[in-house]
């Protein structure tokens, strides 16, 4: 069987930043190339980033796309790159002529010898969950079968290998040798599994090995894993990538040689989609060795939702071109994991923490907060929040909840000033519990530009605290959130002996009725039926049925779960559905 | 020519509200039924009120929706009501055996004799600007014939009339005596003529007259108003319904009888449509008399938009349950807009105003929100910021833009500390030129549930104060804005002698390159070419890229113009996207 060599960028592009991402795709094909690659692949829109959202309706990012692509094709060529194939994916238009003439197409390319050698569109469009895909591209109508050194590899986008049919079954009917999907595919929590069972299926259905190259990084509320794969139409893991980070995943594969009388180009295939070759030539290559799996560890559930939210965080810091973050530190546990995730994205020199104690504030809290800057080195100061909750309540008639929310107001202010003087942008702490329910106040401690840990429910916080504790330890190193912070019940601590439970269900009770209702999108009686008790049930589903206004005026924060409250979930917030 | 009399109920569902849109359903039958109509039509999806959002997925509310249109069907009928055929829109799904069996759909039945006669599904799918249909529904395939009293009334909903081919066509095709199409249709400035052409145009193309039923009132963002039309295929304007107001509209049409060797049902017509007759019986009607067209007055442009900007308040207050409003008065233009549309929604006793003066504050201001007061009749107190504004500086060092909105974050903090305490909702004062390049400050003059002006650009936001003004003159009133109110420079006041154009361009000038950058695409190069400063231009698109995350953080308000930065506009956050 001829042999290729393929070299796999799993990259992290930038929104936006053409000039930027093909610096960054010329920079990569040189490594690539260094390895001595038959083809180079880059993932889904690495061009153009992705999601560009409605900057697919403005022609002149459009212009501005293709024309980087063209010059791209160039660039490669002056950097004596010219002969070596390179897929990189772009926003592309329909073609003159077409049904979808000038519209916007998520589009990939093939650049060689300085041309653009051929284009083709996605064909699915993924329209759910995070997705908005037919609000922006129209769909492709083609399968691109490129024959390179004897081997006919097919060309596909992400969502056409989640969808029955499409390119998969044309991939097959075309007899192609291998079948390679660009990717832009955001993180979720056990999504791993779903993508390798999903990838197995889809190479046994085309008939041959299927690479599944992924984009890392982040984007707004999207993180982007890695974690690329070459699996066999045997199922074979013939390779996994890292997971979250850059890397160059090189591998030979020893492929079924091109037939001569395969079908010829024009044929109509499944879904109509017209079988498109190109003949990019070369002689078969001989397989010089053995081909030995390169399967990389796979981090464990907790390391995983970490990486995700550290990475989540430093994109967001960095591509909006800020360097440093400053968090309200009350010495809680949800404050002192968004610091720890914080430390480990930027550094602790970046991070900056302000206690801001009232008169409800305990000494244990002061002292937690205190203690949890000094284990992580992040810069640490204390104001008092005393003369400015005093001269409120001198000018107004406050008591109860508008009392309580006041504080929590008096923080967000004091932050916002801090930040507007000092320049760090502010990292708000709150919990997926909480936010589901409502349990934060409007503009005091949901107050900031990025929240770490909002699609984190509160079970799982305490998993991670403990969690990135441990691996400190196991490290040799301090433990950065202190045990009482980990230990001690939950309290926003607004009035005297307040804590969580006074509001709120035990966090296990209240996250297991999150999960049903909230990811499940199961009713009010399917919960009860369960065996949750119907009194929880019914004030679960009301605080979260009343608080969709509260959450939409949260800042975003990574993606962790399968309904995050930004991207993927929806609601009217005039909702008068009130039986779950 | 047989006659039909039709009562179309252009009415206004809530969200959520089975029950209550149910008892409206019923209530409005009972009195189209006293006018003797042989057929009674309700707006695009009346049971569960629209857009529904994430509640399509949930399968407690489908069956609800349901579930209350078949107690629908009994309840008319108990009432007396169960000889003439009601159609309503409700939330239904795939029926079982089909391709998108139990998938949610867009759906209407008619209604007869204390059963469902028949159901369908809306065929097309709208999922652009405010639109997300693909996401939550699968497409109808059928076309329904009713024949009622020797005419042939084919149905559609709302999209089915704005794509080409689909249901008109195939009316065309079935010769169907008269097309009836349920919407819910939301306000845009000039959309009336739009729609008005539109329905003209598929009239002809169907062949025969053309009822447009549209919904009234809002849903968050959303306002409906209304204006059903009902037009010949020659394209007389037989029937116009008013704007913004809930009305019975009973008309008589003549109509070409049904011809008794029309295809059959089950012939597959345009874009493979299966045509579905049913007949609901009753002998040829005469014609009584010729029928005289009811064509209400449009409101003119000011007018419109105005009623919208009402109409969208008094909704959001009603339908989230409140009662009463708090607005901070700064003297200004916007909050004294805000205020009179506050009032004119839900009454001056509904209406609470406070003054916060600073330092910074002129004396005008002052006398101007109070003046502001009188005129209205609102509820009115000063509230000085100084003191707290001195606890803050005692305690940070706090220069230059940090000091500034610090003076706005404690007016937020004040505003819903009084709203904590006594129960209103505050509501946000901004404009859309404002809310474009980011000129306001993050949770202070943004802090509020609702922005009645969000989508208004400040010369519309004067043209409507004058507006107003001339017709408090008009009807004799004592005109709601001070006059000097709208004569004065624009200014926030936060440090001495401050001035809008200190940052901004005049808003003459900005506002037209916002219209041509915001509602239109167009690249920064683009505006330049028509004549516009460079200089400008990419000031403005600096700052209208830079600040998208404000923008997201802002409350909800009534959409009005092409683009509004909510529902239908959706740039990612992080954008290294700086060439327009």
């Amino acid at each position: 069987m001829p042999n290729l060599r393929l070299a796999l960028c799993q990259i992290d592009p930038w929104v936006g930043d053409l000039a930027r991402n093909s610096e960054e795709v010329l920079r990569w094909s040189k490594r690539a190339a260094g390895s001595g690659a038959d083809l180079i692949a880059f993932p889904e829109m690495v061009l153009t980033g992705y999601p560009v959202e409605d900057l697919a309706f403005r022609g002149s990012f459009v212009e501005g796309s293709r024309a980087a692509l063209v010059d791209l094709a160039a660039k490669l060529r002056a950097e004596g790159l010219g002969d070596t194939p390179v897929v990189v994916g772009y926003l592309g238009r329909g073609e003159p002529g077409t049904r979808y003439a000038g519209k916007p197409q998520n589009c990939a390319a093939v650049l060689r010898g300085g041309e653009v050698v051929t284009r083709f569109a996605k064909h699915f469009l993924p329209n759910y969950g995070v997705f908005d895909e037919y609000r922006y591209f129209v769909p492709g109508d083609q399968l691109t079968v490129l024959r390179l050194h004897g081997v006919d590899v097919a060309l596909a986008i992400c969502e056409d290998i989640w969808q029955e049919g499409g390119r998969v079954a044309a991939t097959g009917q075309a007899g192609a040798g291998l079948l390679l999907s660009l990717n832009g595919s955001p993180y979720e929590r056990d999504k791993d599994d779903v993508r390798l069972e999903l990838v197995k299926r889809r190479a046994a259905e085309a008939g041959c090995p299927l690479v599944y190259l992924n984009m890392v990084g982040a984007q707004d509320e999207l993180v982007f894993d890695g974690e690329s794969l070459v699996v066999t139409e045997d199922g074979e893991l013939l390779l996994r990538g890292p997971q979250f980070e850059e890397a160059l995943l090189v591998v030979d594969l020893d492929l079924p040689a091109a037939a001569e009388d395969g079908l010829p180009d024009g044929t109509v295939l499944a879904d109509g989609l017209k079988l498109t070759r190109v003949d990019l030539g070369g002689a078969p290559k001989e397989s010089a060795a053995p081909v030995a799996p390169q399967v990389g560890e796979r981090l464990d559930d907790e390391a995983e939702v970490y990486a995700a939210l550290v990475e989540g965080t430093r994109a967001y810091v960095r591509k909006n071109g800020m360097r440093s973050v400053l968090i309200g530190l009350s010495g809680g546990i949800d404050s002192a994991l968004v610091a720890a995730i914080a430390v480990d994205a930027i550094g602790a020199e970046n991070v900056y923490g302000v206690s801001m104690p009232s008169r409800y504030s305990s000494q244990h809290s002061r002292d937690d907060a205190a203690e949890l800057a000094r284990r992580t080195g992040l810069h640490f100061r204390t104001v008092s929040i005393a003369p400015m909750f005093d001269a409120y309540m001198g000018a107004a008639e406050l008591t109860g909840l508008a009392e309580e929310n006041l504080q929590s107001r008096l923080r967000g202010t004091l932050l916002m000033a801090i930040s507007n003087q000092e320049g760090q942008i502010v990292l708000a702490p709150g919990n997926k519990s909480e936010l589901a329910v409502g349990y934060s106040t409007l503009y005091g401690d949901s107050v900031g530009a990025y929240g770490p840990i909002k699609d984190v429910y509160k079970t799982l916080v305490f998993k991670l605290a403990r969690w990135r504790n441990a691996q400190a330890e196991a490290r040799g190193e301090v433990p950065p959130i202190p045990e009482n912070t980990i230990v001690k019940p939950p309290s926003a601590e607004l009035r005297p002996d307040q804590k969580d439970t006074d509001s709120l269900p035990d966090y296990d009770l209240l996250d297991a009725v999150l999960a049903r209702y909230v990811e499940g999108d199961e009713g009010r009686d399917a919960i009860v039926a369960a065996g949750y008790p119907a009194e929880v049930v019914d004030r679960v589903v009301r605080l979260v049925d009343t608080a969709e206004y509260k959450r939409r005026q949260y800042p975003p924060g990574p993606k962790v779960s399968p309904k995050n409250f930004g991207r993927d979930r929806r609601l009217p917030i005039t909702n008068r559905w009130r039986q779950g």
